[in-house]
């Protein structure tokens, strides 16, 4: 059977084997890179079988994008601590921390196969950008029923201008990714930058 | 001879052949894609050989990147009107509507492929996001002197939340990119979304 170990520990729950698989996939996609990343690899060091896997996942960069998530959950909470410029800030530092190091080569990649491979960008979307961009909108929504957003704003739009802002520095690195442009993302969209909010800004 | 035309015009100058080619392959990529974008196509719509093509162009990523280049150059020119909020929301609608466009779907395939291909990465880099970002900064840098923009914002931050944000709904169409989306970009950023900045928004 699929589910049968190669180390001969007998079957374990499917949840396991999937949990097994995936801490698995997330260190060698690290590790390696897209490029070698096969489901060969996967099956032989999480003790799954290939059919478990394709069962799974109907394809290489589909099992790639979740392995990913997995392995940068931890540091892509969402802290709320009640002022959303500080949380917005620890986050977006995290996640350009994360495309900084290891974890970027790998997005990047993922990303750029995106375009031309219609079913990962599927994924991608559903299982990455859709639902972290929906955590992102919720947090601000509280923040705008405690008064520290204004209510003619399109929260969306801060998305793009936070988090897909860092993307771009990833996939076009003209500029490095650095802690200041973490918080300078913040600043500049919370604080805005026309002269004439100087006297305001500094009151506030 | 490389530059003898099949069509019999003897040879032109090495300045208007190289001018033709990358008309001739701009209107191919815009209609093909990269998928069916070749040497052989290009070298036959041109009436250039592709002995000259190669001598020009390393690859079919440099030799597409630039024809893009001049067949979006005119839609994306920086106005100077002298109020940096209109001159901003007239280029980033400008390349937003291109980005929804046909040009859009080249441009996320040769962003694509530049995550894999350093090369292609480079040459997207130094002939087009660089120079782009540069003319940008210009702009703003002339709206500082003008007291249009903070002396204490960095200027390259900001072109990755108008631009970059755009290519962030390229990339990862998650959210729509409308001309509502483009003037929110530029709104965010100049006026700042704290509630706090609301009283000097209304008298500004």
């Amino acid at each position: 059977m699929a589910e049968q170990t190669r180390r001969g520990r007998g079957r374990r729950p499917a949840a396991q084997v999937r949990a097994e698989v995936l801490a698995a996939a997330g260190e060698l996609l690290l590790d390696v890179g897209m490029g070698a990343f096969t489901f060969e690899r996967v099956a032989a060091l999480s003790g799954a079988s290939k059919v478990t896997l394709y069962k799974w996942w109907p394809s290489k960069g589909a099992l790639a994008l979740e392995a990913y998530f997995h392995a940068v959950q931890q540091h892509l909470e969402f802290p709320d601590t009640g002022d959303i410029e500080a949380d917005l800030t620890a986050q977006v530092r995290s996640f350009i921390g994360l495309l900084a190091g290891r974890p970027g080569a790998v997005i990047r990649e993922l990303i750029g196969h995106a375009q031309t491979d219609p079913e990962l960008l599927n994924s991608f979307r559903e299982r990455y950008s859709r639902p972290r961009r929906d955590l992102a909108i919720a947090a601000m929504r509280r923040a705008r029923e405690r008064g520290q957003i204004r209510a003619d704003v399109d929260l969306e739009v801060i998305v793009d201008q936070l988090w897909g802002a860092g993307y771009h520095r990833l996939l076009l690195p003209d500029e490095p990714l650095t802690e200041q442009f973490a918080t300078a993302l913040v600043r500049n969209v919370m604080a805005g930058v026309g002269m004439r909010h100087t006297a305001a800004s500094r009151e506030g």
